[in-house]
């Protein structure tokens, strides 16, 4: 197996995007900016989407489906929450295809199956979900409503990358109604903490909570909470978004619900996601010049097998060893994967896994037969073991452990590593150009400051971290006065 | 809680669609021909989901995803195949709104956002999904691939009803490609046998499988395997369906294969899919004037506990009690509410869980504290018992197991009792006036036949089964020869 991967240290980008198509995790399609995700990478969305549908069972939230396409006139109510959002997105206007009368086997849009009203292929389900809710909500026995939808959004993108911006992609987006402004507010404040504990526990990639000004808040939002990720490029990944939507979208679709008193109030509202974006955070967190690193979690293969022989009765004598290390592995729940393939040597099966991620990889010959041992080797570090076949199950569960443990602590590191503080603009502008990561600045909170250091060095404020040290200082670029420094950072 | 249900006998179709409604399962959308799916009918969806999903992957199928549009010139590649589908569709022509300049607050379709080539919202995936397989294969060892799909599709319905055929519905999608015609005749086979056991072991739905004739059959596919139930109205409803494709796709979009010997062959293809029809057949199974009535394995509540009580003291007895139960209960797996609400009055709890077809409700009073019982209804006979606690977790399993069996006995007996084989045309249509169900008559083999008979009764031909007697007959209609009976009724 050639891999021919650019490194990292060559070009990053370009590394990315073979990586995601040399590990068979997704591909471009026939279809502008749509991809084609493969089955190895959906196995991944799914562990993902299985971890976070728990969670979100566990805190209360039910699945329920809406429709994929918002009338013209729905978007027009929401219009004043969304301005600049959801105005590239695709547009049906026509139902139905026909032979083309001057072109033989050729195929026309029908002129006359013209829609009356325009639809729009969702790009977010806020329009479609509130007015919805506005049939589902008459008093507060009602509420809260707490809701969650797997489903396909679609935004015209014109620079489209695998996974981290396509046109058409797959996310979960809650949406809640609540009584309270309190009880709305804890529920935005509790998702992003689901979200930053899957992505830290889950996919071993340490994130930065906090809330964004209010140039990068959601449309229609009143605050938006975030996880912030760092790649190994320096450049942050908003890996998940979670708002506070005050009576906004309840107005705009006049949501109300009688409260204990028989008195008709708005319903308070939030929504979060969190989307196959993930996909892009977990490559390019862990993943080296070999290829993929997969936290032992979301790797669909977490071990695998592969026999060193020369002849039919060694491959017999390994397959007969193999089969009770697999049977005992498989028990504890470890997903192994016994490569006996003919029609590939050794070297190429191990640099396919490689690439492949998968966090162990055991090889075993005649030698380690008469010894009683299999070669245990970490995908994550490269480094490899003899380990004796007595309890190597447990070893190799323990193992699984470590690595997950191993690797967060590694992109902890290296995003402590990457967060700098700076007192003066000239700081701040080499550390971006030299470091990259998260820049820590003081600001003076204004929206003109923020867009004038976007300007001249393409950094945006990714959050105002939750934990942040409340301390009087000087924006790095006016002198205004500032309570605390953000974090700005060049993002995806 | 007033059901106010339309019955069975009064109006088949209006119960059908009040219970959709009132059983909180789904509901029509602000957007025409699309519903939207309520939590607890896609709590119901989701189980259906996840059964299917591990029958697929235990039999070798993997999930992956493909976009969402289908550019019109890969209709037309595949249209010699699929003549006659997917022309009423939903059809991308635009992809960004602008702000109306002549109407204030108003949006509109930007002219200047046309598309080059318009996309089809797809209404299936073969096209888009063959057009990928043709990157990759490219030599037997590539083969098979087994892949499926979970996706929402879109296809321009006139008339549509809940579940039974809306514009846009969710479904699986399995799109198999083979090396030889043997290997995908008997992939086709086996899916049509893996739905009609999901059907009747998990839906309690007996089924009768078959295959279609030319007419009925998938247009592009060279025969179509089905699954057919029978409603209580005595219509069929197709239940799922799976197509061998021959070598139709692989030739409309190039799709070869080196073989072992190096020659160059067009791959053999199948696809199967089954869909949120099926909840529309689930409620038609097994329901009844009261509601809903669902088999224990598809029950989103299994159990559901009523406590009676006059004061908070007695409240507070009852719940130490049902404490023990549920915890007891939910160790076997078994999904349970305690209905706590002091809001309602037990009569309204007893009604609502009849319409949402909890299988087993538990009444508990202070008599029943004194007693040691629990009493124990069921909701698919209405027969109430009193039990003692001592070991009730064990009587309350054994009787789910029980309920599910006996709802598919009550099933299989009605469509047993509705096959009425029938030897001249005035019983074939008798028959169907009165009694309903499949007649099974002979057939003379001819499209002209089939068109007529459905032209005069609106019969068509559900299925040739697979277990039918080849005997010599004369057909029904034309007295032509026939080689066996098959299976006509009206249909959903």
């Amino acid at each position: 197996m050639g891999k021919n991967l650019t490194t990292r240290a060559e070009d990053y980008s370009k590394w990315y995007n073979e990586l995601v198509v040399k590990a068979d995790l997704a591909e471009n399609s026939g279809v502008r900016g749509c991809m084609v995700i493969k089955p190895y990478g959906y196995a991944i969305w799914e562990k993902m989407q299985a971890e976070l549908d728990r969670m979100f069972k566990e805190t209360g939230h039910q699945n329920a489906y809406f429709p994929l396409f918002v009338p013209k006139s729905m978007f027009e109510a929401e219009e004043k929450n969304a301005e600049g959002f959801a105005k590239e997105c695709a547009i049906v206007t026509h139902y139905r295809l026909k032979n083309d009368p001057d072109r033989p086997g050729k195929l026309m849009v029908d002129p006359n199956a013209k829609l009356e009203e325009e639809l729009i292929v969702r790009p977010t389900s806020e329009a479609i979900i509130w007015s919805t809710y506005k049939g589902w909500v008459q008093s507060y026995r009602d509420l809260p409503l707490l809701i969650n939808q797997w489903a396909n959004v679609v935004r015209w993108e014109m620079r489209t990358r695998l996974f981290l911006r396509t046109a058409e992609f797959l996310w979960q987006e809650g949406h809640t109604a609540h009584a309270t402004k309190a009880e709305a507010v804890e529920e935005s404040e509790k998702m992003m903490h689901v979200y930053a504990e899957f992505a830290e526990n889950f996919m071993a990639i340490p994130v930065v909570k906090g809330v964004k000004t209010e140039t990068e808040r959601f449309a229609g939002a009143e605050e938006t909470y975030c996880i912030e990720a760092l790649m190994q490029d320096g450049k942050a990944l908003q890996a998940g978004t979670s708002h506070f939507l005050g009576q906004n979208f309840a107005k705009a679709f006049d949501v109300k619900f009688a409260n204990a008193e028989g008195k008709q109030e708005h319903v308070w509202g939030t929504s979060w996601g969190v989307s196959t974006r993930l996909m892009g955070a977990l490559v390019m967190t862990h993943s080296d010049d070999q290829g993929l690193v997969l936290p032992p979690s979301l790797a669909p293969i977490q071990v695998v097998i592969v026999p060193i022989y020369k002849t039919d009765d060694q491959l017999a004598a390994i397959r007969a060893e193999v089969n009770v290390l697999t049977a005992a592995l498989r028990k504890l729940n470890v997903s192994v994967k016994f490569d006996d393939r003919t029609t590939q040597k050794p070297g190429f099966k191990f640099a396919e896994w490689e690439l492949k991620g998968v966090p162990v990889r055991i090889a075993v010959g005649p030698k380690d037969l008469e010894n009683g041992t299999f070669e245990v080797a970490r995908r994550d570090t490269l480094s490899k073991e003899v380990v004796s076949k007595t309890g190597i199950e447990i070893y190799i569960t323990d193992l699984l452990v470590q690595i997950q443990k191993d690797l967060f602590d590694k992109a902890l590191n290296y995003r402590n590593n990457h967060i700098t503080e700076v007192n003066s603009f000239d700081e701040f502008k080499q550390v971006l150009d030299t470091k990259g990561g998260f820049v820590s600045a003081h600001w003076d909170g204004t929206a003109a400051t923020e867009e004038k250091i976007k300007d001249l060095t393409k950094a945006t404020i990714r959050c105002i971290p939750l934990d942040r040290v409340e301390e009087a200082g000087s924006c790095v670029f006016t002198g205004g006065e500032s309570v605390g420094r953000v974090l700005f950072a060049k993002a995806y």
